[in-house]
Order: C-alpha cells, then structure tokens, then sequence
C-alpha cells in the first residue's frame, strides 16, 4: 500500500467517526449513521478526483473503504453516549482527519504531476469539503467557516508547506510535515485561540 | 429503450413532481419550478453518471429528458392548489421516485459490471441524492434524513435485494424485486410508523 | 485568448467580489475570503465541465484564474467597509457575475458542439451554481430562489436568446446578445419590481 492510499483509509475512518457523531446529534438510526459517516469520510477525496478526472474514483478502485466507513459508524452508534462531550470529542477527530486529509489530497495531485497551485487546492478541497457536505446536509453550522478559528488556514498552511518542502525533500516526508503543520495550527487554535483577524464592519464615517 | 432508461425517464418525471411541490411550497415562479424540478430529477442519476464516469451523462444523451422535468414542473404549477394536502402528495409521490430511482442506479451499475458493494451505494445514491439537493437547496429539513423514518434504509434494503436477487434471477426481475422492496418498505414507514431505533443519548451516569 | 476564456476570467473575477462579500457578512479571516470567493468563483464552471467531462476543468488547465479569484477576495477584504451598503453592492455584482457567466457556459457547450437544450442547460448552470453553492456554504437565503425576482428566468432568456440569435449570426455577437438580455432582465428585476407570477395556494373551495 503506497502512502497516498495509506491516508485516504486513514482519512476516511477519522472522517467516518466525525460524520457518524454529527448523526448521533441528529438521533438518526444506524443506516442513517453509515450514511452521514460514508459522505463524510468520502466527499472530499471524491471531489478530489471527480476534478482531477480520477477514473476510478478511489473508493470505487478500492470499495473496502465504504467497509471502513460503515465499522466507524457502528462503533460511534453503540459507543458515543460514553463520551461526556461529544461536541468536544467531534471537533478534536475533525481536526485529526483534516490532518490526514490534505496530505491525502496534495499525494494525489503531485502523483499525477500537476502545477503547484492545483496541488494546493486539492490539498484544501479534499481536506475541507467532507465536512462541508455533512454539515450542510445534517443542517450544522459549517466547522469550516466558523468564524474566528483557523481551518481553511490550517488546511492552506499545510499544504503550503507541502509544496515548498518539496524543493528540499522526497514527497514522503513533506507530507508527513504537511499533517503536521495542519494539525499543528488547527489544535493551536482549537487549544490557545490562535485566530487570524476577522473582517469588522467599521461603523459609518460621521 | 431498455429498463433502465425506461427507469430513468418513470424517476426523472416523479422526482420532478416533487422538486415542484417543494417550489410550490417556496412560492416560486413557474421558471423557478422548472429549475427545482430538473434539480431533483436528474440530481442522483447525474451523481451516479459522474461517479462512474459515463460520458455522457444521462440527460446529456437524452435531452428529452429535461423536456420532462419541465413539462411535470409546469402540471404542478397549475394543478396543485387542487390538493388538499401538498406535503402529504410530495411524500408519497417521493416514496415512489426513491423506488424507481434506487433501480435506475443498480441497473446502471450493473451494466458497467461494478463490484457489489458499488452496485450498492450506486442504488442508495441514485435514490437519494436528487431529494436530498432539493431540500438543501430550498431549505427544507431533508426528507432523506428525517428521524425516525425509513428512507436511507428503504434505498439500502432494496438495492441489496437486487444485489442478493441476481444470484437467482436475471437483471429485468431483479430490478423490479428492488423497487418492490424499496417501496413496502418506505410505505411501511409512513403508514404503520416502521422504523428502526434511532440514537439517544443516555443521560450522564452518576 | 478566445471569447469563452476572456467569458471565464470576468466571471470569476466578479463572482469572487460577490463571494468575498457574503465573507464579510459571515465576517470571516482573509483566508476565509479567499474560500468563498474561489467556491463562488468557479463553481458553476466547474459544474459545466465536469457534466461535460472536459479534461481538465477550466481553471486546472489556468490555476491563474484562482489568482484572480483570491486577488478580489484581499481586495473585498481591505475595501468592503468603505461602501454604504454591502448588501446592495452584493446584489448588483451578482447580476453583472451572472450576465457574464451565462454567456461563458453557452459558449462552452457550443464549441463541443452540443444539443441546443443541453447548450441551454449549461449556461444556466454556469451562471446559477456558483452563487448557490455560495449561499448554501455561508448559509444565506440563496438570492438564486429569492421569491418574485427574475434570476434563473434572467439566466433562461439569456441563454435562449444565445440560442436562437445562432441561427442568425456568429457565436461572438450571439454571447453578447445573451449577455445583454441576462443582465436587462435581472437589472429590470431589482430596478423595476419586474417579476413572473408566483405560485399562490388558494384558499380551500367551501
């Protein structure tokens, strides 16, 4: 198994665990579990590929990883009311499937050769757009555009590093700096309130 | 025409009765009903299309197909202040588009000789997905994900009895045992409340 | 440059004004911008190519467009509080980002040489998407099905218009005929109340 792939199983069992939590939010039954659980661990490598004109797309070439979605969500169903914060615990293993994610996302796209920016884009789209359809479908507010914390960025910073460690180092270890500068800013922000400004409305010039 | 395009054309018309109740519901134009409808219509068979990569996709081949969807947009835009209840006809009319798109999605993935397990989620997705762009898009609670109710589980019982029925039989029965299945079950659901246990979280112990 | 590519980079320049707008009000950081404003920026083109299966999509064949988009989101960023209504700069931007994608779609589909309903389709597509997918991300009501204002009907025009003024004349001035009845209908919605009836349940009959 090459590394790409090693971090899309990777990827998609976080990934499934953050989906089946939000489902747990919404009281659904265990199919509708494995459902939100499979969007999630999926979306963002599929849009991956879709854009990148994969053919497969990877969970089709490899269907065990809708297997690793489904267990991920039967373990959450029959565990989760063990947690005493679930909402914790879903943002903390969304922050560590991000940081599987983008590194997921930047292997594909250097694999096939592309231009720097591509790779930096799917790096942030295969990272960020899983989480973004389960939340847009379960009705939460996006954790990706939760104003005042460091996501996009974080996703944005790892891949960035990715693509200039790349001068330096074979494509094995800049992805492994990628996960961790990812998780790296993400926990920071989650633990310390590291932020970026954020746009203000200046009141009215009198 | 074979059975799965005679099944793509019975779902795109039926999903687009629904999209326009829910446009009815929205107060739209008779524009905006026609967009919504051909959204619901051809949203899951487009997502399987691209999934497994088809060129072209379905309603790209068949045109005529967006001249259905547009032709039950504009049946509703006159015709649906005569119900009594537009919810009540949107469901039902929805159960019967999930029963005949769950088919649609295995037969075509079926054809392209995909594994089981794509087979599978082809059904589910092909089911669900139109409805589920519907009420995101008109920002409805989705129907796909309401607590309590078979849906999910409707499109993944029948599209696993196709699955299990080709072992016995040819693809034509198959599909049909598929809609059976799917059907009973999400009327089941509606009329006698079947359904399976949904998550609760236990209260904290002590 | 051709037509549809100069079509591509105006409309994801003003797309991604129209998204780094919607970012402010969400009042995100400037990466945030930058999301937003890409989504907004190439969604709709996006959505064409990949139901087209051209390879690549357009702005992984120029990742330049997506300098373009983030060059609007830092400008938005740095200039939004200096306008009096963002709301209405949002609206008008909107309109003119629909009046050029519209054409961009049709000129697309045209020059593969499509079905004149497919055509049609594809420059509806390209001008709705983006800003739905924008809505739908930043949870605003998409201004797309905003009740008793022409938009997708401005889209539909325009793009009919296209297709009917190639029996006339070239593609060129058929693309600017359809970006003129685009913007005149939409820019006569918001200036003048100009609207199609809307659906209106009636009272039950006693």
């Amino acid at each position: 198994m090459t590394l790409p792939e090693l971090l899309d199983y990777a990827s998609v069992f976080v990934f499934a665990l953050t989906g089946a939590l939000v489902a747990s939010r919404a009281q659904l039954d265990i199919i509708g579990f494995a459902f939100v659980a499979s969007l999630t661990a999926v979306g963002g490598g599929t849009l991956r590929d879709v854009l990148l004109n994969r053919d497969p797309v990877f969970w089709i070439a490899q269907p065990a990883l809708i297997g690793v979605a489904v267990a991920a969500a039967t373990l959450v169903f029959f565990t989760a009311h063990l947690f005493e914060s679930r909402l914790k615990v879903l943002t903390w293993l969304d922050a560590l499937a991000l940081s599987v994610a983008v590194p997921a996302g930047v292997g594909v796209a250097l694999a096939a050769g592309h231009h720097w920016a591509v790779t930096l884009i799917m790096g942030i789209a295969t990272g960020c757009f899983g989480g973004l359809m389960r939340d847009v479908v379960c009705n939460e507010v996006p954790l990706v555009l939760k104003q005042g914390e460091l996501y996009v960025t974080a996703a944005f910073a790892g891949a960035a590093a990715a693509v200039l460690a790349l001068h330096l180092t074979a494509p094995g270890p800049a992805l492994l700096i990628c996960a961790a500068v990812t998780f790296a800013l993400r926990a920071g922000s989650l633990t310390f309130g590291w932020r970026l400004p954020v746009y203000k409305a200046r009141p009215p010039r009198v």
